[in-house]
């Protein structure tokens, strides 16, 4: 299966060298900037070309791993309507391919991806939508290659579970980062806060995150809150992002006792 | 050593059983609620109180695991100034015992406990502080036993670090549970989530939380951004929380950007 590379970012840094470790052939990487496409195919020692009239029409398979914005446009210059058609955003509908393509779809890996940091694809969620039968099993031909778990999602679901993606990983992962501002002020290493956070992450796959709730918000205790309101002046707006999480931290939980009463 | 627990939350009953485990005596258990101190009392085949003037006078050591606010109440009536007196809490001063005992300390365990999820106490980092070399010696003889991840902290940093530990515990297990109510809304099981909040609690430790950011806010992808905030309309302040959230995400790497330039 010959597979050309449309985008070079994080995204498709992984799954490129993911798809090449399982026997597929990446002939070519494309990407607007000469400099990014250059270096995924070096690492793909493969073919790139930042001109789309250059991207090679030959393939059997076009994987689109560039921003929503530039999709539409990309997938209308190309052509090639009798290949398959992928595209990996969590938040652009499938359709965005229809009256280019005949054969297209989807593969949403519910993952955070960065360069330096290597994952294993085989525990990925691919959340995996076609437009007809033989898409389908294209697609989940490729998608079982890489990973062992596989759910059919169409358009709506996956634009819901990547918006809970921006949740419990962009903005936890900003959560992290304040933690690590404010710990860094203590003069302990930020490596003290490490256990903690694994054993928040773990905690949820036996408690729920409702049951799981501790500190101060969910009780209420306006003692240390508004001590630690006190502390986090002059940083930012991190007072304001400290109220609202509490507020709603104890809204969801007084409004789940009061219904349980 | 004689040890009676002030208190019989998550972590006084995580605490007693790790002591006990360790060979400490523990002969009592206080709390301000019968059925509570009994229900630890039991896990520890122990005595048990809920009068303050009936606690054990004879131990060697006290260890309270209380609400902040009852903390100096207690300290006060109890007396025994020549035993050790130890308390477990992030926001409380050391000085709290000043005056009422002769060695006093605090011992903070910087994680998460709830009843129902054991806990390895052997990796949890223990904050430590005394008022003497005796309830020094006496404090890190007891936190060698549990841990091996024992660092000594004043009240001012171990104040820090506690605001901290709301963020990246507290606040984050919130935001796991907005995510399984967003992603229940698409028909998917929240399992799907665990393996992307697993790789963002480990990426951490190979890459900064500021280096391993990913998704629209650091972007400022209006694009997506706004899609969401349409999603999220009517979920109580949702909304507000993603878009102050994405501004604080943006504003911390744009500052960054800036700066770098």
């Amino acid at each position: 299966m010959k597979v050309v590379f449309i985008g070079a970012g994080n995204v498709a840094t992984h799954l490129a060298q993911a798809l090449q470790g399982q026997g597929y052939d990446i002939c070519q990487v494309y990407s607007r900037t000469d400099a990014s496409a250059k270096t995924l195919a070096a690492l793909l020692h493969t073919a790139y070309t930042s001109d789309i009239a250059a991207i090679d029409r030959e393939a059997d398979i076009y994987i689109y791993s560039v921003s929503d914005s530039v999709l539409p446009e990309i997938a209308g210059k190309l052509g090639v309507p009798g290949a398959l058609h992928i595209h990996t955003s969590g938040s652009t509908d499938m359709n965005v391919f229809q009256g280019y393509a005949d054969y297209y779809g989807v593969l949403y890996p519910l993952q955070t991806f960065s360069k330096n940091k290597s994952v294993d694809f085989s525990v990925i969620p691919l959340l995996c939508e076609a437009n007809n039968d033989f898409a389908k099993e294209r697609l989940l031909a490729m998608a079982s290659c890489l990973s062992e778990s596989i759910y059919p999602c169409d358009s709506e679901s996956r634009r819901k579970l990547h918006l809970s993606a921006v949740f419990v990983c962009n903005f936890v992962n900003h959560l992290y980062e304040v933690g690590a501002e404010l710990a860094g002020d203590s003069g302990l290493p930020v490596e003290v806060l490490y256990p903690l956070i694994q054993e928040t992450a773990d905690k949820i796959k036996s408690l729920s995150p409702y049951e799981a709730q501790t500190g101060p918000a969910v009780r209420n205790d306006r003692n240390i809150i508004d001590k630690h309101l006190a502390m986090l002046e002059g940083k930012r707006n991190l007072s304001g992002l400290y109220e609202m999480l509490s507020e709603d931290i104890f809204s969801v939980h007084r409004i789940t006792s009061n219904n349980k009463k």
